[in-house]
């Protein structure tokens, strides 16, 4: 039988997702919770491979098990043997057919930058601070050019084992709202460290040390060293994994807004 | 010569602002940071008393010295003296007769509620979990009861000291923005534990446990165990401090929602 978690974590205590010797892993955690609920040893699969101290609000991850089990027993149960920086939001049965990572058709992630002189304490765990006198403007005009498959080697850390570099962006756009500025990006799925350098990139843009059409040039396979840094782990999220709508675990992809509300 | 520190710090670290003994507060470790800077002991005065575990993003406390210092190099120095939690967000040189509390006309805090089934850990620092068919409505209604001057002695902690139970409250709303539920509410002053006994109280209400016409009757003076629990520390936030505009220190009070943007 095949059921899938939604997993709420911040990265900040973990080395990332994916179980690794000698580190601790959100994967780990969530195994040894989940063996410790069923008397078992239990193996899971994640949608995304997110990097040490990038968040999550919706990773989606699947496990097998030869017998049933309810849902919501799955869920508390879990939730009781987690640490408080780890949360089962919700438990389904799925079909047999069903894997987190293959079955997926989009990833949504979410980048926050504060543009303040000071960072409050308040927001300094999900956020990256930029002066408050970047251009949002031309970086929301090189954001746009993201739309569409593109050769993203150049915004790519080595290491992704991945072996070809193209990619579809389905939707790319900065929300603002006061001093904060957020990244809403949507893809059939994301090189390793693609968003945080993306992110790294457009920083050069809103600093005037990068044009729009050499940001563009980026976009045809060129190597990592043209692109800018990779913007810190902890301002990125993992929002939110998007299945086709027959699996019934969520909506079908239908744009960014519909996940808040 | 007098100055003032705009502070932001994360109270689930502290024991609150007040210095104590055998507890650590954020005005200790404030004190401590500016006195390793200036290299003679200094002393703080802090405009609000902020209970254990209450996050601030707008504390503002005032300190005398002797010898001129430039303010960036006050706020720079003592950021690079405190812990990563507690971030002087800025600092002024003030009048002589300028005083943190004394000087202030109004304060407002913030309480944050989370309508959902599980709280992600990205919440759980800064937000309060209900469950999501609270009666927001009616939680509006009493709350709209609250902008006045009351006796507010059913919503005040035992050990406030404070001689005279009456307050004005100026404003006081919610906001909602999708499943985040967020009190507004300045005042000329609060009683001890004021805003997490009215959220409580209010809670009560959204739940049905209460009628709009018993909480308003709570504003006539009544005893303390009439009103509903004190919701959690770690909901709530000193927002900001308001002061006249002579001070210079910040705009004067023209309501709620200047602060953001």
């Amino acid at each position: 039988m095949v059921y899938a978690l939604i997993l709420s974590y911040r990265g900040d205590g973990y080395s990332g997702w994916q179980r690794q010797n000698n580190a601790l892993t959100v994967q780990q955690v969530v195994e040894e919770a989940l063996s410790g609920l069923l008397g078992s040893e239990v193996k899971i699969h994640g949608a995304s491979r997110t990097d040490a101290g990038v968040h999550a609000r919706g990773q989606v991850a699947h496990l097998n098990l030869d017998h049933e089990f309810p849902v919501r027993g799955l869920q508390h149960g879990t939730n009781q043997r987690l640490p408080d920086d780890i949360r089962v939001m919700g438990a389904f049965r799925m079909p047999e057919e069903f894997h987190a990572r293959k079955s997926a058709v989009a990833k949504e992630y979410r980048f926050r930058l504060l543009g303040a002189a000071t960072l409050s304490p308040l927001d300094a765990i999900f956020a990256v601070r930029v002066s408050p006198d970047i251009d949002l403007v031309a970086m929301q005009r090189a954001t746009s050019s993201l739309v569409g498959r593109h050769d993203f080697t150049a915004f790519a850390l080595a290491g992704g084992g991945h072996g070809q570099p193209f990619r579809r962006v389905l939707s790319a756009e900065w929300k603002r709202s006061g001093e904060e500025l957020e990244l809403q990006i949507v893809g059939d799925g994301f090189l390793r460290g693609m968003v945080r350098s993306i992110v790294g990139t457009l920083l050069e843009v809103g600093r005037s040390r990068m044009t729009i059409p050499e940001f563009e040039t980026l976009l045809r396979g060129r190597p990592r060293e043209e692109a800018g840094p990779t913007a810190p782990a902890h301002g990125l999220v993992l929002q939110k994994v998007h299945y086709a709508e027959e699996w019934g675990l969520e909506e079908s992809f239908s744009g960014a807004d519909d996940v808040l509300d």
